[in-house]
């Protein structure tokens, strides 16, 4: 039974990344893609475009794109959290939950100016509770160095 | 001479709202419009479109989208808190300082799902120091409703 | 029957201030007082004093005692806003949840130095859900300087 | 000379503690201790006691008793970043960019109740740059349990 149930978890989550780049908008127009997915971390990648620049001048993505990465990146991180806490939960339990994921609150630190290729957001889960999780983000580019760090409050209850 | 200047930022404020518009290919992405500016206050809008939704079941703007127009509304209050600070300055070493407008860090708080045909995003500028200024923001729909408010920290030095 | 509520409603108030001055240890040390509390709005007040200085070269205020102030005062007004929402519910269930409110996440943004004879804090109720709210906070001085602002997420529910 | 310099910035690095918890009120009152101190890390410790509690029931510590750990940590830890870069330039030219350092603005996420016989705060340099310094803070208890993590932005220029 608990093997049934790990198969329909894994089976959710198989189905995630695609739901995250193809069926949410605005995730398709900043190009989003699901690096790596599983319970203990999240990557996600966003290739650098001409739509995606903030300072024409110097070629720079918009902080507006920085925040979006960040705040979905923890969104998908605190949904794991909440996958991994109700793992022996009826999956219809955990699907409702995983709906009323939701930002309650964002931090942005602007570390460095965004240039590069691409970039990697990561997710690290801080705690989660029956109401809400904590998630801090980071975003590398493609020098691996530090572009940005945010720290999130999201509904997972 | 102090008229010559003010005539200067006159210019240089009207030449503002389209610099916004169309030179920052990502705020075109949004479909950014300044709705009105002026040194006491900035105010911008932006349509619901589908592109911008961020849950699709529910019709609802993406907070990435959300965080942007914040973010966009704090630096132009905060280039406004330059612009009132540096009056009697020349045109040279004004525009400079705009260009070092960036922020710092961000704060946004979703209050409520981002639901309406249009929004609307006001600035306060809470103090502007030698090196940087403190922005509240707010975000309306077009039911006057109040569905995100912020706070930024933005390099004006 | 209402009327009986909203009697032990404005008992619970009055007792408010002597718990919140005299029951939490830390507040004494700070010297906190409730300056005025009502349905709509809440003031606390903190005169300067020796122990709580941070820079002692300026005599300014520690930045701890500022976030410690604003973050007591921005759960009283969610406090607050449990009660109005829940004016006509059993005064034991508005008892429970007014224990369970909590500071999740603050944002206190420094904007002045610290300096004034006694400072005032106010709180204003961004929004109430079921499970969290959302405050924004300032701190003034003596002078009416806005010394500091802050933003605090507090669980409700 | 490069040694003289260094020689020179260990003295000062070795006044640092004692400059923090018997010069400064507020730490004395929070009774904050400096438990290690090098360029790349800072760890802060502060011992439970009666005056510091915030919940008198529960016996747990006051959020504003972390908030203000939280900070000072954050301070010190952008002081050691401006000690790193500047090892090399006159130590009264260092001695003058260390009194500027102050938070701007501050990030706390209460993770968990502060329960423990005492508690020790760390900070991480994100990144310094010319005017501002990110750090990020944690803090655990007694027995390595996360209570709280924060981000401050602080003057380094």
């Amino acid at each position: 039974m608990m093997a049934e149930q790990n198969k329909e978890v894994a089976e959710l989550m198989k189905l995630l990344p695609s739901f995250v780049e193809e069926q949410i908008p605005f995730n398709k127009v900043l190009g989003l893609r699901v690096e790596s997915l599983d319970m203990e971390s999240v990557s996600l990648k966003i290739g650098m475009k001409e739509e995606l620049v903030g300072n024409p001048v110097k070629g720079i993505l918009h902080g507006g794109v920085i925040s979006a990465v960040l705040d979905v990146t923890g969104g998908i991180t605190a949904a794991m959290g909440v996958l991994k806490k109700m793992a022996d939960r009826p999956l219809e339990e955990m699907g409702k939950r995983l709906l009323n994921v939701g930002t309650i609150d964002l931090r942005i630190d602007f570390l460095r100016p965004g240039l590069g290729r691409y970039f990697l957001a990561t997710g690290s889960l801080m705690r989660t509770g029956q109401k809400v999780a904590v998630i801090r983000m980071q975003l590398h580019n493609d020098q691996d160095r530090l572009i940005a760090v945010g720290t999130g409050t999201y509904t997972v209850g």
